[in-house]
């Protein structure tokens, strides 16, 4: 029996769900924090994220120590930057709107070495920070994921599923919802709706079908064992933007209705918003 | 009656306590967040803090447009970077281990422009952050806290208390325990012990018998209320870093008891801790 | 009758034209300073500007207490970068170089929700800077402008002005001028050719007739001044870099001649160059 | 004759191969080092380096006064980054995985003004670093480098080499070990298998067939020796990750070799392994 | 006769005043911007200016080529980090607020190595930047200028300008006018109170008796030609923020004449302000 | 038996000396590679390096991995500043130009918190990097060194060495030989004359009579061991600077020799200058 390297892969094979944090602020020190709470793996959102590139790399060089497996959920089905996220070092990549078999063939060649892909040769903090033969494992190790979170992906869902080389699917309920029922419900995570969940159920038979895996965005941490409960094998639960406003703001109201008096700021915080 | 533009004096001016925020990260995406959530100013630690005055730059202007009064936190009784934390646009600025009136008076000869003290003129960005006849209200503006926090300190407190220029003492509790007591007790804030409280009393009442404003640094809401029961004006309530740390960890460790199983890392989680 | 939160419709819905800023540098402060200066909407030249996203983030920050209307151009029609310009609050996106209806209907759909368009959510500074309620009117505000400064675009105007959800063309006159007459001109704004005028106001026309806005990048006031006679409704005017090197470029000039002798320095100025 | 202001035609036009360097760090610094090292051009790794273009510009600026060419390689064929590179003021562009004619034709449109190309106009700091009159010499004077580094490359080599405007071809024999061979031989530089050499050989001999230059990348100097006895024009020898990596590991080698005692730490050194 | 590697001293040692530009803002390019503007040195101002060292260093960096001379304006007389900014390679150093004749000793204990000084011995980007041999001319080379600008200073002016090892003393008008006049007069450079220009003519008159050069802060280059008529050798005129803060308020002003309407904005604009 | 935390604390404990990388580039990826090369301990050196706190702090977090442990060089004896060298989590710092007995107290001050010394309490980053129980074990476990290099500091020796809570002196040859020699001999370390031998190891019996460490900064591996042969028990082989220097020009060199043809650059290559 093999041993992993990718922390995401050796949970997985000990039959374990994936709890995942989710990285919004442009800040090493931040990372290191988060890496520290006791997550699997943390995930730096660089497509909604308020970070690139050059914010993901400290931040992955902080998170380093911690043990944690570094993720990236890049900003869309670009080459140049979903490899450029694998040389930094992450043991693995979301990628954002996939929507078809096709899309979903581009991003595994983006992410395997050839024969079985078309990454570029050249993984120059990877050989430091994972090993230096990085190149032996790395077509076995790194997690490649995809973003259903689309009404044409869901249609395309069994062809994406089956994509060669391809570890999971990732679902975006923010998204899913918006392209599966357009304005007819608030924006966000933790969907209540009947046919949304039926819709998330259905990826997640579709995944297990394929024999990948499937990871969910969630807004608590409720709702991110109810998708466990339903079989993902990953989990984000909220993220740093969102803990940081809610913390603050719960403390302040804390404050507040401990000293009396009104809040001298009447406040634009936007946590319940998304 | 006059109308402060600096909010700090304008809340206390209106006879209430300011609640003030603090930073710890060097985030400007962070600071904006923090001063959206409802604090009447926050703080820029730069003693402490991971963050320098090429952190603070940028963190200042990502909350100029929330309103809330934002001051800094200086690593040490250093004038030019005093001036510059002042320059940058900083409606106050707190300094560390002030513990006689020699040092009181050089902090305050670095916040007030001759004749009152030795500031040298150059406001860069506060003239253009907090108004273009800056020169004309700086000195009656800007707020000019001491810390007290060693017993060298308490030794001489109703002389720096009486230093003129001076608006008010901060205590920082978790060096004054320290100072007073050595390693008798566990750091942090938050002191049980009546030699603390005691202590901390006695610079509220030399404070508000100088006749300026007396500033206490919390770990939580409810010992901050207290502090403000007990006559302080101004409150700070735990950090960014704490927040976020904390958020995190009550998340992952819900999701662990929903689902089962034991974290996957264990933890170097530091919160309690400090 | 409806009010808008982005400054830009508001000025149009009153029946203006805008002024438009334009930053090529990566600071904050430079951002800051060019906010405080009297346009009405400034814009991040994330194409041809020193400038990407890492830098555009902190300027959005530096501007937003100013209540100018941000604007950023992409540096090319990559639906993740305009994605993450969006989320990242800015009001407006200028996309270069869209040559077809085809890459004007991509644009516009970067930038709209479904069912509009396939923008995804998460706009995590979005909601923080422009408000918590975002989602709910994004579609609405944020203003969307296609560049037309290619032979081909000219020869597409009419199906370019026509996609819905477009507000706005924007013309390009120093690209424009290349593309419709190679290298027959100097390169640069404020075109002064009888064709190049021609061609201005022939989008000018497409752009009305078919009932969105025109916007026109000029080097000097006097021009844009001219191009709002023409009807333009927004028009730029120089930008940091020009501005800045241009004072430097006179100050010295005029100390040489008030006190004599030559330059020490022969200049590679490049100002009156592009 | 004439006199190029790019010093790498210019040592071309004397009949010289180009010792060019190449930085995978994101370090000004290291940039001005590796500048001042007697290197005739150097390169900054978009592609595979851990920099993007925040931070090659302040790079760019370090190298300037040098007086050596710099380029930079993109991290793909993407339109909007590569004129960035370009507007920077870097003396030429490699652009990786260049597999058709098309592509290639793609690549020179980015990198020529119309009417040769579709380059948009805007040279905002090479009009600093390169001189103001930048739009006159760039088409003549950029150096335009597409790599042949798979196998679908060597099947259209013959149509790539003589694309219009194309400056040269840029081996990367790593990846093209990958793309022709596959997985039978170890990763990396400085390919001895006679089928390897062959395949170099032969891009050189079509890139001279058609009139245009042949870059190689290579891990030593004797090998660059080598690649430029077989008619190479342009030749890498390794990089600063790598210099200074092997520097560091020979200096604690030869301490621990004089001082006896085995090294405190069990070595994740990649130098030998990319 | 010697020729002098530094620009300062070729040009004072040929008898011409040296016109030198100043920049506030952290931003490698408008460093670029300033340095070709004509300027025959240019200074960074860390003191008042919105940049620190991590600011500092890529703005050297980006200045090297243009063969201005190179300064920096400490933020106060702090060995460290006067020392700092000589190692990163300024040709020259200003530092604010010498009052004394001990504090000028101080000041060039700093700048020169021993047995002059004790400055530490560690030029590692000055090797680079100014030569491998800096230790040999630094001495001889390095520039180095108190300012005269308080009461106390002016009492001490015959001793501070007799300092051995001080190359000059420079004035700054705005404190000046504080420290000898208090809040008599506005705020500001270019002084036309006769006590003031008295006072500029003094330290004149005191520093050219004790052999030693004087330089004037100005806010025009009509007030810097004033100066160099009084004996001025080193004059400064406006800065990066005020250059760009002017112009663009111009350009503004402009277009709203032009076009008619009020600006949409009204102003916070500080330019006349200081 | 004590086990130690700190690794260099622990080497000394089991009798080795420790051998300690120099970092002089800000760069947290050169950090991250020096921390793999073997080194026990790395050093960020913020008084001649080209880096601040700014770049020290992502430095420290990207060597966190590794396990060597990471100090810093202070820029001066300033309290502030020493005491965020620690908050960061650095196990070590090493302070220049420790000149007396009361400079050396100072420096143990800034490092022992209270009764020891006066360090104020707020490890943020320590927290997590080194431990949630750092405030326990930090007066144990940080390392204090103070910087021998001057005549006054030799007279002062024996002072020095037993100033309560310093762990060591470490010897800069460069400064030591402007100070004890002025311009007699050539600047640099690596001394072959015999009155700097017979300095060097004085410090050396001084500071084993005192019962404290002695650290040494070499050039080479060479004479660090002959160091060590002497006594020493913390030795510094080059830096990070010197390093890539020194391999690129010898691989430039050694290319030139092989293809024969001069260098295209004539070197202001510093390496051996200093």
């Amino acid at each position: 029996m093999t041993t992993h390297r990718n922390p995401i892969r050796r949970i997985w094979a000990e039959g374990h769900a994936v709890l995942n944090g989710w990285l919004s602020m442009d800040s090493p020190f931040s990372a290191e924090i988060m890496a520290s709470a006791g997550y699997d793996s943390v995930t730096i959102d660089i497509q909604h994220g308020a970070v690139d590139y050059n914010g993901m790399l400290p931040m992955l060089q902080a998170m380093r120590a911690s043990g944690v497996a570094t993720m990236a959920r890049a900003s869309w089905l670009d080459p140049g930057a979903i490899m450029k996220i694998l040389d930094a070092g992450a043991w693995g990549v979301i990628c954002p709107m996939i929507n078809t078999r096709a899309e979903a063939e581009r991003l595994v060649s983006c992410v395997r070495y050839p024969p079985k892909g078309n990454r570029s040769f050249g993984p120059t903090r990877a050989n430091f920070a994972l090993g230096s033969d990085y190149a032996d494992f790395a077509d076995d190790e790194v997690v490649c994921l995809a973003m259903v979170e689309t009404a044409e992906a869901m249609a395309n869902l069994d062809e994406i599923v089956r994509t060669p080389g391809l570890d999971g699917v990732y679902v975006g309920p923010a998204d899913l919802t918006f392209g599966l029922t357009g304005r007819r419900y608030r924006t966000g995570f933790d969907r209540e709706e009947p046919e949304m969940i039926e819709a998330i159920q259905r990826v997640i038979a579709a995944a297990h079908g394929a024999g990948i895996r499937l990871g969910l965005h969630n807004g608590t941490a409720a709702y991110a064992a109810k998708g466990v409960s339903w079989g993902a094998d990953l989990v984000t639960v909220s993220n740093d933007v969102r803990l940081l406003a809610q913390g603050a703001q719960h403390s302040v109201a804390e404050f507040r209705k401990l000293v009396g008096g009104a809040p001298a700021m009447t406040g634009s915080a936007p946590v319940s918003g998304y």
